[in-house]
């Protein structure tokens, strides 16, 4: 029942990542707006811009909620609807997932989406992870799990079932590193070692310190258009989007080394698309400690299960590669400012199908993927960007 | 562009609304869930509801985040999709705003919304009023505003433009507490007296504890379906809802005792329903604060500007007058957990159109009208159901 409407991004606007006591999560969303609006081609009328959606995971980070209006109220637009949405670190992709929606069925014809997290208000010790750990499983969360501890369960079951070493996650922290010295927003532009991985303290075993993407105040914003043609020549338009769950407690799944809902989503996504992991020139994914990356590769199809590390060791998927992952420098590097974070990868896409990604362009990218996920793999939405 | 479909409410249900000290928000979504999938009266497949959003204001309050994927796992179907939305306290009825657009235009066929909120975490003091204080625009958080200092600005304004005496207000507070104590669902089923409103402390001058909403822990859920005959005879149709905002902060605004929204918001709703503020047999609105029913009579055009509190003397507006309002108690006496507020209130206006609503039913009444707001009416939906 879905129309026949060609639904793009068409402006792409990010603050660079970085702890910013000074600004605060109101301003923050302001200059994503003005930014966002400035990126525009030919321009765009914010009376043009309908739908407002603001992405944004806890208000114990950002002292803000109900910014819905405030969004519309800096846009210049009093007529058009918002709301906030809020699914963990897919915030910023479920929120493309309800504008593509409203656009694809004709429900509006523009929408700007706003992502933040104003994460250095919370010291980075157990106030911010308290805060991180309530995207978990409830029985989870009672039991004081945090999401290192999370993520070290699958890290175990997975070196278990598969004989991965501490040296093979270690790379996909060297290798997002080094991607983010070629980018100008990423929060950590500083290459660094396996050995400097490898000796960075434990925050729940086998995941160390630089296994674990840090904390960030950071925002970013998108226009995404039912006509992009009226506004840029060249929009990225969205081929396939697609959203999976799986159970929220890594406790309650049967291989606990799989991210299940990861593969639903991307499967559904290259349906849409008409395309496979082989046709993608460059993926951005949810890399929130190494092991998912890890994972990431064998469920979007890159790797066979068990495989994921090989992609490392033979550069397939470093820059240089036939299948770069993570040119940004991934949460890793560039930085996890929750509710940015989505729309953030989504920006970097956009901005590599456009060929506008300066130093770190993957040459002749044409089509690109977002995988974006909540908690532990609980919310999916896998985004597929074309030219 | 919008189909012809007819989207209705098929389901209701809501918890009791109180201090629940030993229920966690998780289990309050559990209950609920179960609750709405056994009120669908032909019974309903978890399989055949395709979108859960969970609507909640702070985790502040609730300690819980990424509630979605919970909700699906919970309502046992894995391939629904799902968010959270915030829109402070008007979440429940922009959850609702959204699962209407998405089965109107054949994105998913059954919806679930659910709405909590779990208050008693926090000391009904100034803990409890800096999370709800998040909701206002940033210049009034900052400079310290609570809601209840927010809402005496406009009582003053309205005052002093329109002679309104703090004995008008109280009574909003009685006629809603005469009401309440026919709800089994509400908090305060207890009638109060005009001398105890007046003798109630001064929270924010000229507004009194008695004046003001409570406190309280909630959850409501409601089942809406876009073939609302194969799962009742006796469907709630939308027939109208509508979004509307204002500029977020109250100094912002040209004339401070209006609330100019709600007016945009239901003249679009009549519109869409085909109907006048007299057609409707039953109201729920939005009293936060006395004072807000007041200006919310003259903005849904059931009193001229001015003469809202007529409407009260002359019993208009109460249990037995021709447009009753608040026969649930409204938030000040059943009670306003944020997220769960405008999903109980529109479950209320489901079961006074089916004719289920016990003591406090209105009599014949076939058309019903919701008016839910955020802030100081920065965000407004009002909704209008019909039998």
């Amino acid at each position: 029942m879905v129309l026949r409407v060609s639904v793009g991004i068409i402006g792409a606007y990010s603050l660079k990542y970085e702890s910013r006591s000074q600004l605060e999560a109101w301003d923050m969303i302001r200059e994503s707006i003005k930014g966002v609006l400035n990126s525009v081609d030919k321009g765009i009328d914010p009376r043009d811009i309908e739908l407002v959606i603001v992405s944004n995971f806890s208000d114990g980070y950002g002292n803000l909620l109900h910014s819905g209006p405030l969004a519309v109220d800096y846009l210049g637009n009093p007529s058009a609807k918002a709301f906030r949405v809020e699914n963990a670190c897919v915030s910023g992709s479920t929120a493309l997932y309800i504008a593509y929606n409203f656009l694809k069925a004709g429900l509006a014809r523009n929408a700007l989406i706003v992502g933040f997290e104003k994460m250095s208000t919370q010291p980075s010790g157990s106030a911010a992870n308290e805060i991180l750990a309530k995207a978990a499983h409830p029985l989870e969360i009672v039991a004081g799990a945090s999401f290192a501890g999370l993520y070290a369960l699958i890290a175990k079951a997975y070196m278990d079932k598969y004989g991965l070493k501490e040296e093979d996650m270690a790379l996909v922290a060297v290798k997002n590193h080094e991607n983010a010295v070629r980018n100008p927003l990423a929060q950590f532009r500083r290459k660094i070692t396996i050995e400097e991985v490898l000796s960075s303290q434990y925050v729940a075993w086998p995941l160390k310190l630089m296994d674990s993407s840090p904390l960030t105040d950071g925002a970013a914003a998108l226009i995404v258009s039912a006509e992009p043609k009226m506004y840029t020549d060249t929009p990225a338009y969205i081929k396939g989007i697609s959203m999976a769950h799986d159970k929220p407690g890594v406790f309650q799944r049967e291989d606990m080394a799989m991210l299940r809902a990861i593969k639903e989503a991307a499967d559904n996504a290259y349906r849409q698309a008409g395309v496979t992991a082989r046709n993608i020139n460059v993926f951005e994914v949810h890399d929130a400690f190494t092991i998912a990356e890890i994972v990431i590769y064998e469920m979007l199809g890159l790797a066979e299960r068990g495989k994921g590390a090989s992609l490392l060791k033979e550069r397939t998927v470093w820059f240089d590669g036939s299948h770069p992952v993570n040119v940004s420098g991934g949460l890793k590097a560039k930085g996890h400012p929750i509710g940015a974070t989505g729309v953030g990868m989504l920006a970097e896409v956009f901005w590599q199908v456009r060929g506008e990604a300066g130093e770190r362009q993957v040459k002749d990218a044409e089509i690109g993927l977002v995988e974006n996920h909540g908690g532990t793999g609980a919310t999916v939405v896998v985004t597929i960007l074309s030219r």
